[in-house]
């Protein structure tokens, strides 16, 4: 497969490293082993750094991102109590419809696409009623939309500081810069295969001491609590059976972890602008459209622009692809079918003579001016 | 690792194949891409093959395999509807634990430790009120139990033939017979890290149709629908977005699931009996007593045994690892540190010549010995 492997330049899964990829194939262990359980202990300590929070629980779960909206559903929420969500995308519909799923009472603030809802609107909304929590994508990947968390939440602190900041960072985590303790964001939820490049299968979840209390005063029994249990367990370096975990996983994100703690976050975060700035600037030299409003609301772990008038996926895409560079559609339910968009995290970024973003602006580039751009 | 590595003989995780290790560390594929659409269809399809069953809805989601729990709890049980617990040690307990999380009432038969329910017990529990669901662990990790889901199956068809009929097989998939059409099984849950050999972080699920008709006829809107979407469009080999699913250990269980299906279920299900049978009678030899009751009642992937009078854990476990094979403690948890668990499930089965079931007898006849048995 190697010789033939198309660079991975989707917003997600990403390229991982070699050493995570061999910790994937690690032989059998059991998940309470002496080798497993300080590694496991190690990540969750890893992660408050990737987070920037001394005291909030990690919890590292098999799942997908998305388990991460049942999780804060299940475990925050009551139904018939009131959440604001902001909406600038797919993902912001989806984990509505999440929320509504458990009974949970939404209210939307909804961006026009390729925006996102204004600090003024959020404050009218926050006036309106007593929230429970606010959730905010911090990148929905259907946009490339990036969310000021930061503004935010120090809206919330003013207005309605009893409201959980609650923070999508499937897409954001490991490419935009986030500060728990410092902004009071009480919940981030990501991924493995985004920035922090490990393969899809777990959902990683951080709460806030104030969200820990919350969950630990509900009236209902709930199977979390197990969850935190085996947290503190596995941290404590003693192992506890719940579920079994993913072992082989859990290693791989280890070694990431262990990666991109290696170097300081500020560079990395540093890293992923440039690029992006990069990425973008070659585009728009081309003509190109963001999907993104301003270039200063766009991410910058990935890009999505329209195609150039009368392009299709199938014009793009395929050829792209015949370059050995994998990019991705459009995934919104209005613009789908125009635009595309560009994964630019992780080792892509962080290692530079990989030479991946080299490859994939020349292998846009080409095809586009064959399309018919300047 | 590979030179110290110690086998993993515990009741999940089993030691993996290396081409299943291989695809583990498969390099970044994206989920939608022409590689691994068909390869996720063709999982689809072989995994019909392996619980026997021509037109169920099998569903691949990242997960510990007690999510499928929740997936039974929130996708076919309404909260207030009655479901009947066949209990026959921990995980009958848990499974309990989370449908009442989920406002199910739950009736149970429990069994004394090492027992199951009778089938006149099961008989009357069924007639005292209509129950939406009936659930078997079909083996429980716990104590090694294993259940009758043919004969507890057939009596339900003839006592209230409404009631659908749910195997927890986290313990069994693979190592123990499962016919859902024939035997008329709704719904199926397993992990991947048991007899299916592959790392953990998958939860597989299998209904039958009449088990997607109650799905489909919900009242409320779920989520789920999403992953039925998303199962069928893979096996119509077109991509689809609703969650990432885990690429990677998708390609692992594609590995296993074609080896596994390379040779006839039936030789497979005879190899566990008989490997099943060796472990067991070399333990019996040494005077030993087994936690299951009776060697009928007692599951063919693994062997839950006591210690010898005299004999803790730490006396054991540890020695038995030093020569290189890992076995489990007790979990059950009124019996948990009076036995040990031993797994016999997989390639340590059904390719003798790795020789593992004979490493395994002799690091316990040894130490077992050394312990003053004869």
């Amino acid at each position: 497969m190697n010789s033939k492997h198309k660079l991975c330049m989707i917003p997600g899964p990403v390229e991982f490293h070699e050493d995570v990829l061999t910790s994937m194939s690690t032989l059998a262990t059991s998940h309470v082993s002496p080798s497993f359980i300080p590694i496991f202990g190690e990540v969750i300590e890893l992660l408050r750094k990737i987070f920037c929070t001394e005291k909030s629980q990690p919890f590292v779960v098999s799942g997908s991102g998305t388990l991460g909206w049942d999780m804060v559903a299940s475990n925050l929420i009551e139904s018939d109590e009131d959440v604001l969500v902001l909406n600038t995308g797919y993902f912001g519909d989806s984990f509505a419809d999440c929320l509504q799923t458990y009974g949970v009472k939404v209210t939307q603030v909804k961006a026009d696409i390729g925006d996102r809802p204004s600090l003024e609107e959020i404050r009218q909304a926050l006036t309106t009623k007593k929230f429970k929590a606010i959730t905010i994508t911090h990148v929905d990947t259907s946009t490339g939309v990036l969310s000021d968390i930061k503004a935010i939440s120090n809206l919330v602190q003013q207005i309605s500081p009893e409201t959980l900041v609650i923070v999508d960072g499937v897409c954001s985590v490991g490419s935009e810069e986030i500060r728990m303790d410092e902004w009071n964001i009480d919940i981030v939820l990501t991924a493995s295969q985004k920035a922090l490049g490990v393969p899809p299968g777990l959902c990683i979840l951080i709460a806030s001491e104030r969200a820990m209390n919350v969950f630990h005063n509900r009236e209902t029994p709930i199977k979390s609590y197990y969850a935190s249990w085996l947290m503190n367990s596995y941290e404590s370096r003693k192992g506890m059976y719940f579920a079994t975990p993913p072992v082989q996983l859990i290693l791989a994100l280890h070694t990431s972890l262990k990666q991109i703690n290696s170097r300081p976050l500020e560079l990395r975060f540093q890293q992923h602008k440039e690029v992006s700035n990069r990425i973008k600037n070659s585009l728009e030299e081309l003509g190109l459209k963001f999907v993104p409003k301003h270039r200063e609301i766009a991410a910058n772990g990935m890009t999505a622009v329209y195609y150039p008038e009368g392009v299709k996926a199938t014009d793009l895409i395929p050829k792209v692809a015949e370059q050995g560079v994998v990019i991705a559609g459009g995934l919104h339910k209005v613009i789908g079918p125009k635009y595309f968009r560009v994964g630019h995290m992780g080792i892509s970024v962080t290692e530079p003579e990989r030479k991946h973003v080299e490859k994939t602006i020349e292998a846009l580039r080409g095809n586009l001016k064959d399309l018919g751009c300047k």
